[in-house]
């Protein structure tokens, strides 16, 4: 018997999907599916599921920091393809006795936190189970059909680049599981709100498309390296990241050092940080660039068969679930 | 403390939405968001949850059946507007120990429903829980937006119909907890069926809306008494229901005689049967019906408030939610 820990659905379906067709211009793989329209505008569409338990614990959060953190996961998939949030759908299954409160105050804080951008609640379900608090979330939202960002097209030659400081929500994560040896109040407030309240990145990720920029994108929830390499496998191309050109928050400076763990794994491997790392044509993009967030030039693209490659076109390794044996000798330990 | 049983979603989030605004012609209140598109074309959004010990059990149910249910009940929500359903998202919480096998089989049976509608699974999530398997389906589909039927339409002087024999899953419910005396075989299969694999009605509903015959729609998955009520509380009106009129199914006439139950309770009160129910401007539209399942005219709309009423014109009682007292005088005891 296999247990499903050894599949993702991705896996389970896209074995035997027939090819997207119609007008389903991209089914599974990438960020969210594409769905082409009668005019201009295309419609995306992702769906996230948070569980009790594994993604959240209702005896130390703020449900409406729940709400809003889910609502913030999808923001990202559909920023990460250049679209536009819409409306959404939750469908929430909640134990009989569940506290009504808790759960309006989820839904308040999805609610006020969509309000920033745009976008409504639109419908859902409510199911009684005898399990934790399962929340699924489906965001619909849209982009000019010729302006959407796959994963798939990046070429050789092209820059890498990533949004804001990624590792960041890593080390809240960690922080709030008790690790926070001789940490600023202010460092620590800073990376706790990372991991808690991620900022989507979605008028970048806009922009990015719209400026025909962007030749692929995907949004970092898994780890910066881990969905590099989604780029390169859609791509099917190598890219190649010099660790010392990673972007690395003075808070998580001061985090690695005072936990002596190597700022370049946290940067790479730890995930939920809700960036966007994509690559463009140039470089040169940049100097009229007039983001709300950092953009750091990380390094290219280069021919390959789907692999992040960590150093130099000189010298370098081969990133994988692993991580990499990086230049100081220590191997990643998380 | 409240309970979540004494809410729905519906009611947490339509105290304080505001209007559907923008391109949501439509949010909560219907069997599906309604969302304009950029031509002819209106897309509907649907969402629903089922969950393992509440909605099936893993020990008896067959998972391609599971796969297949979950998709009917979504298809027939669109059906209910008259729309043509085209790509879904499963998102599946299962415990990291479950049965990998039973997951792919519900998705195949899903799929190979799917294709008998035209529909595309496009995306979805996993995640990890340490509760029951969680399935949610969202479905969406497509109207001319001049075509949707909204629960709203009703007007005085209306025809009511319902499509096929409902009540016949209510007893397949029984069936399947244990209770089927004296029936044959072949109605006990036939009413099991109705239960296990309902069939949306999406080319009636489809029809009914391209042909302009439903001024309002809904499909019938609480009982067809209560799902009147719905059409009735947002047309403002209410519907007298001729109990002579209802159609029952020759398998539920021997299950009632068995089981000395009222057809009429059965046939008003059960659920789940995912038939549709809809109001027509006069009912001469039948002659030249050409469907593929029977349609019965049941009674007809009148000046009101919200009811639902059983009887003729000069006499008769309200339905609310623990049934009505009808004129044999017993009290509806399900």
């Amino acid at each position: 018997m296999k247990d499903l820990g050894e599949f993702k659905l991705i896996d389970l379906i896209a074995l035997r999907q027939p090819e997207a067709h119609g007008r389903l211009l991209r089914g599974i793989g990438d960020d969210c599916a594409v769905i082409s329209g009668e005019g201009e505008l295309a419609s995306l569409v992702t769906v996230d599921t948070m569980v009790e338990g594994s993604h959240f614990d209702v005896r130390t959060s703020k449900p409406e920091g729940i709400g809003a953190k889910l609502l913030a996961v999808n923001l990202s998939d559909v920023a990460a393809m250049g679209g536009t949030p819409c409306e959404v759908f939750l469908a929430i299954s909640a134990a009989p006795d569940f506290d009504a409160d808790f759960i309006e105050r989820v839904i308040n804080g999805l609610q006020s936190y969509g309000l920033r951008f745009g976008v409504q609640l639109a419908g859902g379900d409510t199911t009684s189970t005898a399990g934790p608090l399962v929340l699924t979330l489906t965001l619909i939202g849209t982009c000019p059909g010729n302006q959407v960002v796959y994963r798939s097209g990046a070429k050789p030659g092209d820059s890498v680049f990533v949004t804001g400081t990624p590792g960041d929500s890593g080390a809240g994560l960690l922080i709030s599981q008790g690790s926070s040896p001789g940490l600023s109040g202010r460092d620590r407030k800073y990376l706790l709100r990372r991991h808690h309240r991620p900022e989507p990145r979605v008028d970048v990720g806009r922009k990015l498309a719209s400026d025909n920029v962007a030749t692929a994108m995907i949004d970092v929830s898994d780890g910066l390296g881990a969905d590099l390499r989604h780029i390169c496998q859609q791509s099917q191309v190598d890219v190649v990241i010099d660790p010392a050109l990673l972007p690395v928050s003075d808070a998580l400076t001061a985090f690695c050092e005072a936990s002596k763990v190597d700022p370049v794994d946290m940067v790479l491997s730890s995930g939920e940080d809700y960036e966007l790392t994509f690559t463009a044509r140039s470089g040169d993009f940049c100097a009229d660039w007039d983001a709300e967030c950092r953009l750091t030039y990380i390094g290219r693209v280069v021919s390959g068969s789907g692999l992040t490659r960590i150093g130099s076109d000189e010298e370098n390794q081969v990133y994988d679930k692993e991580g990499f044996d990086h230049f100081s000798g220590s191997r990643k330990t998380q």
